[in-house]
């Protein structure tokens, strides 16, 4: 069903959403500080606004997607916001989208927080997904007009929650990036071919290993540490050889350093006969 | 074809070891510092050696799956191994495996070195991968029954070789678990369902992001690390933004601090615009 969309922002990001929405066949209505780049969309029917509270009360969804979340309140400042949807797409941590929340809240409006998990060229693509929380009524109303941009996923009441979690996945992302680095770095040390190893060798492994994160996940929820595959004990082994042969081919260990420190941490404690999952508590302990 | 094998050192591994080749129709001869633990393969049809010389003379294959290379040297010491072809499958170093080999190749052995991407419980199963290096005519003689054990993956001719890529791998797989402990810490911060992130939203985004690796391989091997997509100072914001999120969360962001630290300093160097695979070159400066 074709709807009245409003999309504040048109960056990359925003852009190629007003353009998937488009594509749905939704009326959008689009704003952007700098008028010129409203124009590609307005070639392709998009109805520009003059101002950020015209394209607001062109639709009942609003969707916004500027830098950050101060940029967000500095264009909706003074703008009638009552009886509007605002699914807010614009990456920020949990702490500021509860207080975008509760601002827009004030305003009469339902905000709903998204975390968008893409690249702009990813858009009404597969493999693009949205978490959403907040307004569950809100988002449930508007669930089908945000399908168009990418799988829409619904994590809970609290606004925060879209972005921690979109936080947390780019956080998995850079442990994978740092790993990647570092077996890079050994791998060229050794003159060995480095596409050749990433190929073959590291990726099929990378997501063969990715399949144990549930295990440890269960282990943390269960509170129970125990292993039947690999203690602590034994990676501490395999870390210190990791470290020692890092040195001996000349290239640096840094980003090992740290997860090596918590698990001789741990093992020092006396939990060598612990599994790695256990290793989450030294993350929680005196933060 | 059936072949004379004989295995030394019936730890996990090595008892798997025999058991794979057990299975798979060979005339195994086994060794173990502990007598005990060769029952239950001898149960199996495995002839028993009194000692390791006694087990090199039953085989013109001997592999050796031990605790560390010392214990292989020890093992072997004043054993003639003329002839042998000597499967060290033994974890070490690539230093330990270039003076295991040639120790071993001094004797009159050819030396193979090898790396078990396994845990024993996958031997002889899917996804169970060992690298080889060292003297290829050697591996080429027996590598359909070493392929009984696993998928064997030649590497190259330097006994380093199949230790440093074993140890590339681990070093990825560290970058991984270490990415996938800070996001659980942040995710419980926040007490979202952990075991329903991990499955539903953590790993599909690892595989995915796996995906990229090969790319900045290429960068690396190219020594071009201009990028469409994302860079550095993008991540710089983006890491200093998480940093600051796990201080607000209340959790440890330590594991990502040195790829933190290693962002900062490249930006700070003038090159904010280049990609993330620049990064290795960090790595690899002043170590
Ligand atoms: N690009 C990605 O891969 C990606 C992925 C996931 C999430 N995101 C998020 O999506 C959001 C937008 O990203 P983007 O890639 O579209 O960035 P971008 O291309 O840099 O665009 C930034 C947008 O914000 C506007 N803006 C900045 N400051 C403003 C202010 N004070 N008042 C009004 N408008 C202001 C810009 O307007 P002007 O045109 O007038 O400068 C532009 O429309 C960000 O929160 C980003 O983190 C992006
Ligand atoms: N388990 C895994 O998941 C795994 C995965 C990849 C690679 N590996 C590698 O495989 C090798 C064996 O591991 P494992 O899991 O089988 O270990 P394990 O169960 O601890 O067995 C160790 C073996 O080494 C023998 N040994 C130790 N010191 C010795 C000495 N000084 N002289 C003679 N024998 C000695 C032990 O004999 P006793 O029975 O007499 O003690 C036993 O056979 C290691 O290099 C390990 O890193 C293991």
């Amino acid at each position: 069903m074709s709807e009245n969309i409003s999309v504040l922002g048109l960056g990359l990001m925003g852009s190629a959403l007003a353009g998937a929405l488009l594509s749905a066949g939704h009326r959008v209505t689009v704003w952007n500080r700098t008028p010129a780049r409203a124009e590609p969309l307005a070639a392709r029917g998009a109805a520009v606004a003059a101002t950020p509270g015209e394209a607001v009360a062109a639709s009942p969804l609003v969707i916004a997607c500027l830098l950050d979340h101060a940029s967000v309140r500095e264009v909706l400042d003074g703008v009638e916001l009552r009886g509007r949807v605002l699914a807010n797409l614009t990456t920020g941590r949990p702490a500021e989208a509860r207080e975008s929340a509760s601002w827009a809240t004030a305003r009469g409006a339902d905000h709903v927080s998204g975390g968008i998990m893409a690249v702009p060229q990813m858009i009404a693509g597969p493999g693009a997904l949205i978490l959403y929380s907040g307004e569950r009524a809100a988002f449930d109303r508007h669930e089908q007009a945000l399908a168009a941009l990418a799988e829409p996923r619904w994590v809970g009441a609290d606004p925060g929650m879209a972005p921690l979690l979109d936080l947390a996945m780019l956080t998995g992302m850079y442990g994978q990036i740092a790993g990647g680095l570092a077996a890079a770095a050994l791998v060229r040390s050794a003159k060995y071919p480095l596409t050749e190893f990433t190929e073959d060798l590291l990726v099929p492994w990378l997501n063969a290993m990715a399949a144990q994160q549930p295990g440890w996940a269960a282990a943390m929820e269960a509170g129970d540490h125990r292993t039947g595959v690999s203690n602590l004990e034994i990676n501490r082994a395999g870390l210190r050889n990791l470290v020692t042969a890092f040195a001996e081919q000349g290239v640096r260990a840094d980003l090992l350093l740290p997860l090596q420190a918590i698990v001789e941490r741990r093992v020092a404690r006396g939990l060598g006969h612990e599994g790695l999952s256990g290793l989450v508590l030294e993350l929680e302990e005196g933060a």
